[in-house]
This record gives C-alpha cells, structure tokens and sequence, in this order.
C-alpha cells in the first residue's frame, strides 16, 4: 500500500507553511492545488471526474446495472487551521485507493461508484462546516450563501471560484433514493481504538449533541470581608455543578455518554473579589437521545437544589440540540464482517460530527475508523500509521463489494 | 452630628463625574479640590496645617506635654474607580470631627493630636496601595518611586505635584517611638456588624494574606470522542480543589479564617475540547498565620492525591505571604471600653488591609469599624448610616480622651 502513503505524503505537501502544523483552509490556494492534484489522479484512473454546483469535486465510475443508484464514498481535503494530514484526507484518498483495487481486481460493480471531495468541511470562516455535503442534500440555504468571511468575501463567490454553480445548488440537490449508500472511512480522532487495541471501529452512530449555557449569579463581596458562611460565591456552585455533571456521565448507561464543561467565563475575575456571576457552557453527546435528555434532567434538578443550598441564581439556557444519526444494523453487521477479516474490530458511535452526517439525511451511511495516536487530532500531532490507513482501505474496499451484491 | 453629614456630602461633591460611582483618584483634579477643602477645614479650626514630604495632608492641635509623641488618627480621601462616599473619607473626618468635639468640650490633651490624610491608600496606577503611610514609615522605596502610570506620569513627580518632597521621604521617616498610637475610624467593608446586630466593631487585628496561583495541566482533547474514563481533565481537578478550598475555610477554628478563588484562566476555553490547562489564584486570609499555614498545607496535600487520582499535573506557587497584625488586647480593651458606651460592639478581624498596616511597623494602632449594608464597599451602593458613622466618631474621641491619660 506504499501508493496509499505516497499519496497522504503528496496532499501534505499542497499546505500553507506561514500556518502551524499541515493547513489546507478550504477556498485557498493550497486548497486549489490539492484538489487539482487529485483531479489528475481520478482522470489518471480514468474515472468520470466532475464539480458539482455545490463545488464537491466527485470521480466516477460506472456500474454495470445503469439504472441503480450510486454507492458513495466521500470525506473531505480540507483541514483546521494547525490541522493535520489524515482527518478527512484519509477518507478521499481512502476512496480513490478503492477505485484502483477493484480495477487490479478486475471487478466491476452493479452499482456506479461515487468518489467525493466534500468542500469545506471543517468549521470554515464563514461560520459554517460541512458546506459541500450541506449543498448536496439541500442544507445549504440561501442566508448561510450570502454570509462572507472576515475578508468580506462571499460564501456564494467562493463556492463560484471553487468551480460551483451556486445558483444550481436547489435545483441539483439529492434526495431520498438517489444515493443507494454512503460511506466514509475516517480517523477516529479519539483514543478508543488504541487503548482497546483494535486497528478498526464500526462506528453505531453518530452522537447529538446539546449544548447549553448555564449562567450562576452569585454576589461580588470583598473575598477578606466576607465570612465563608455569608459568601454567595458563583464559582464554588459552579464547581459543583461541574463535578456533577462529570459525575452522572461516568455513570455506566447502555450507550456511551460523554459531557464536557470546555468554557467558562467568571466575573469580576479579580483575586480578591468574591466571583459574582461565572457562565460556562456544557455539552452531553450521546448516540441515544433519550439518555442524554434524562442526564440534562437530573443536571438542571441538581443546579435547582443547588440553587437554594447556596442562595445564588441558575439558569440553564438550551443553545443548540443536534440529532444523532444511528446507523443501520444491516450495514454494521457488513462492515463489521469486512472489519474482521483483516484487522481486530470493535464497535464504537462517532463523538464528532462529519459530512456523513449530511448524507444521512437523504441516504443510508456507514462509517469506518481507524485509530488516532493518543486519541489526538486537529492538531499536528494528528498521526495515523499507515499501515492502519491500509487495513481501514481494505475493509472499505471489502464492504463495498458486499453491498453491491445485497442492496 | 448634622456637620459630619454635611462634610460627607460636601467631599462627595469632588467627583470624577466621568467614572461611574463617586470616584476620587489619587492625583487627580478632584482629589487636588477635596484636599483643599479639607486643608481649610482644619485651618477654621486652628489646626496647624502641613503636607509631609510624602505628601500626606496633616492637620495637628498641640498637646499640653512637648515631650511627649503625638497620637495620630489617619485615613484616605481617595477612592477606588467607582468607588463610595465612606471608604477611607469617615476616617479623615471622623478625626476632623474629633477635634471640634475635643474643643467644644473644652479638652486640652497631653499629647499633640495629628489628623493624617493619607496619599493614595487604594491600588494606584503606579501599581502600589497606601503610598503616603509607605512613605511616613520608610515602606516607599526608590523603586517604586521611579514607577510611572500608563500616561507616563513617574510616581516621584505626582507626589511633588501634590505638595510633598520625594527626595525627603526617606530622611523624614517616622520611627519607633515617634507615634504614641494611631487609631482608624472606618467601615467595616463586609456584612458582620450588620447581620450580628452591632453597630461598633473593635477591630482585633488586620489579617494576613498568603495568596497562591495555582495551574492545573491536564490534556486538551476532543470533548466528544474521548470518553469519561480516559479523560485528563484540568477544570474538573480545578473545581475539586476550590470546593476542597470552601471545605477547609468552613471548618469552625480558634481565629476566623476565610479562603477565596476568585481569578480563574481556562485553556483553551472552547466548548468543544476539555480543558487542558486551568490557572486560578486563591488566597487565604487570617490574623493566626500558623492557621493559613496549616490550611494551605492541607491543600496542598489535597492537591497532591488529586493529581494521582486524576493524572494531571497541579503546582501551587505562593504570589506574596502579608503578615497579619494584632491589635495589642490592652488598646482593643480601651477601645471596646469606649464603644460600649455608645452602642452595641463587637469584636472581629479587619479583612481588609489599611494605612493601619503601614503605621503598625513603628507604632501601637487601634481601629474601630462601622457597619456596611450588604457588606458592600469599593461600589456606588457603599453606604453606611450617618449615625453609625457618629456612633464611630464619639467612640473615636472617647478612645483619644482615655488613652491620652494612660500612654
């Protein structure tokens, strides 16, 4: 698989070297070059190579049973600013390798295969991620095209310079049936399958996610003048309110749950001022709806009591509730089988979001994952061995094979 | 006492009327005006009236005995940005207040009475607190009188503006010996006289401070794809310690001790990644020193565990260790003698520091607190009644007509 390496080797070249680690912002230069690059390496295959009005940039080849929708493989060439050189690139590069192992294999498919470069996954400038796979499905909406990035440039522009056809993007979305199954191999970008020591997840789903902002007013008294059993200290309740909430997600539930307080705000913030209000925000993720709205329950009963205990004021406002996508049982137990055959597997949902999560709005979707070393990613860091990259390939290759035969 | 009331109101009217509150910053217009105005107070009233070389306003009445040192009875006229009508201010004319009092009743003392308005008490922009009774006892250095504020203005040249003679600071210092006692009016800045009920407080000492900052590094990963049980989570390790903090101040001990968290860094404070590093300073305040000791002892031992337990790495590094000091029990008793009289007293610790601090390194002190509603000071809504300030005031001559028998 030493030209599965060469090619991640050669995207990690197309990168904005005054940025730290591997950049590759979507709508850039490098962006271009990288995208032009894999352009050349569809048509070298001889693969139907188009931009769609969205402008994803999709490779094809065409199935034997014409009148059956397209199997889909597709991630994304754009990375986080300080990013690295596997998440999302993997999952292209992924199915273009797919494409030259059924050729050596001779095999061709009943159904067209699909290789997409989703544009601009990762949360872009313009305030939104995912752009390519929201414009597939018909997610990307007319005021999310008219925002502009803080050089003042248009998302519709972009997408125009990128090759799209803004103007189309309503008239050629995709809709139920027009996509027989979507797959994405990606890393894990978590340390499961490390610890686990598994070289491939069958991911179950992807998490929802709420978030909401909790505000705790206190009173800001002099921290010298102000005995311990007259103090409305906003921070003390908010460190319990902290605590429990990691304290109800450790508890064992029948899907994973995580919860995570990653910003808080304390006013006045002086050394010597009793903290008067602190606003942080929370998020629960869960593959199961229902588990993650008891926990928010039991979160928001604990701040009432709370509340009294310390005389100071709490509200949890809702900010954002993403669903989670579950994925088919039928497609885990065909890729779990794949899975086997080359590598221990294990099955695990997906804690972040990804272009499959669009996809599955209009169409069946599995996901892959192979591990991240020390669970990092979004960072330079981020490091896949390749011969783990390989086996996930093999495993995608495997599935797409079988499905094509039952669906 | 309809003339302390009207002195009160008629020092509110020097106002930065820009900043929010009653605001009275050192060197400014209107603190130039406010002196003034006090200067010819004391001259309708025969005072002798200079300005030291560290520019303190010093209005003095001759005792009958020329050998002996005088008593001193000092506060501030400036306020911090947004600051009250109280802090510091019934301290100056509460004294002024003193000495027609003294008159009316016809009362030569044997020592000579001086009535100090200190320079600059409050956190100054020169980056130091309670400059002119540093520089009375030899506290102010060269060092911080070459420090300037953020106009450029060099602290040696806002102190000659206000009439004093920095290059004579330091050979006019006060010695031991050379103050027979000094004695503080002033409010209380927290909520203990007024929920106990008592409208005199003998202040048993100022206490110590030990701050400390503490930085907890953990790990800044992914909130949604690292679950609970892998996590190195350096906010919820730092709530574990501010509750543990809360806990031990809570404990009932011999001196009243309180211990706050009230400045706290996240990073990289993003709703999606555990924190992977939290910087927080906490102090703890009491006038037992050996108590602070044991109390931080004791956390940081808590601390220790807590980075076994939850494989993250915390340092404590100790900021700055005031001392705290006591008020010698034979004043407090005098004191307390004198308040009885009047109203119902108490005794408690000063929490918060003073120019009593810098007079207690060369000479016995003595303060007597006032309530605060709600506790509440350094804010427009500092208030205290005028007739609790009255009750303070005659508490005050009461203490000076004793004490100047029996020192």
């Amino acid at each position: 698989m030493k030209r599965l390496e060469q090619d991640i080797k050669t995207v990690a070249t197309f990168v904005d070297e005054t940025k730290p680690g591997w950049t590759r912002r979507p709508f850039t230069l490098w962006y271009k070059k990288a995208r032009e690059w894999l352009m050349e390496q569809m048509h070298s295959i001889n693969m139907e190579v188009s931009i769609d009005a969205a402008s994803n940039v999709i490779g094809s080849i065409k199935g034997s049973h014409h009148d059956l929708p397209p199997i889909m493989i597709g991630s994304h060439l754009d990375t986080v600013t300080g990013g690295g050189r596997f998440d999302g690139i993997i999952g292209v590069l992924g199915g273009l390798e797919v494409v030259r192992i059924l050729k050596e294999k001779g095999i061709q498919l009943r159904h067209s295969l699909e290789i997409v470069d989703f544009t601009a996954e990762e949360p872009s400038e313009f305030g939104i991620s995912t752009i390519g796979s929201r414009g597939m499905v018909g997610n990307l909406t007319e005021e999310m095209l008219r925002r502009n990035d803080s050089s003042g440039l248009i998302l519709r522009d972009a997408i125009r310079e990128a090759g799209g056809r803004p103007d189309d993007i309503m008239k050629m979305v995709r809709k139920k049936g027009d996509i027989a199954l979507y797959l994405e191999l990606h890393i894990e970008q978590g340390p499961v399958l490390e610890q686990m020591n598994h070289k491939l997840g069958i991911v179950t789903g992807i998490v929802g996610i709420h978030r909401y902002r909790v505000i705790v007013e206190g009173k800001p008294n002099h921290a010298g003048t102000t005995p311990m059993n007259m103090r409305q200290d906003a921070l003390t309740a908010s460190s319990e309110i902290i605590l429990q909430l990691e304290a109800i997600c450790r508890k064992q539930y029948e899907e994973p749950v995580v919860g995570t307080v990653g910003k808080v705000t304390v006013e006045p913030n002086a050394a010597n001022v009793i903290p008067g209000k602190v606003s942080f925000e929370l998020e629960v993720r869960s593959i199961e709806k229902k588990l993650i709205q008891a926990i928010m329950q039991e979160l928001i009963k604990f701040g009432d009591d709370l509340s009294k205990r310390r005389n100071v004021k709490i509200t949890f406002d809702c900010l954002s509730q993403s669903e989670p996508i579950r994925v088919d049982p039928s497609i885990q137990q065909i890729i779990e089988k794949s899975c086997m055959s080359f590598a221990p597997s294990m099955k695990l949902p997906s804690g972040a979001g990804h272009d499959a999560n669009q996809i599955a709005t209009i169409a069946p979707i599995g996901m892959i994952f192979v591990p991240s070393r020390d669970g990092r990613s979004h960072c330079p860091e981020e490091w896949t061995d390749f011969k783990d990259v390989a086996l996930g390939v093999h495993a995608l290759a495997q599935s797409i094979i079988t499905f094509d035969q039952c669906i």
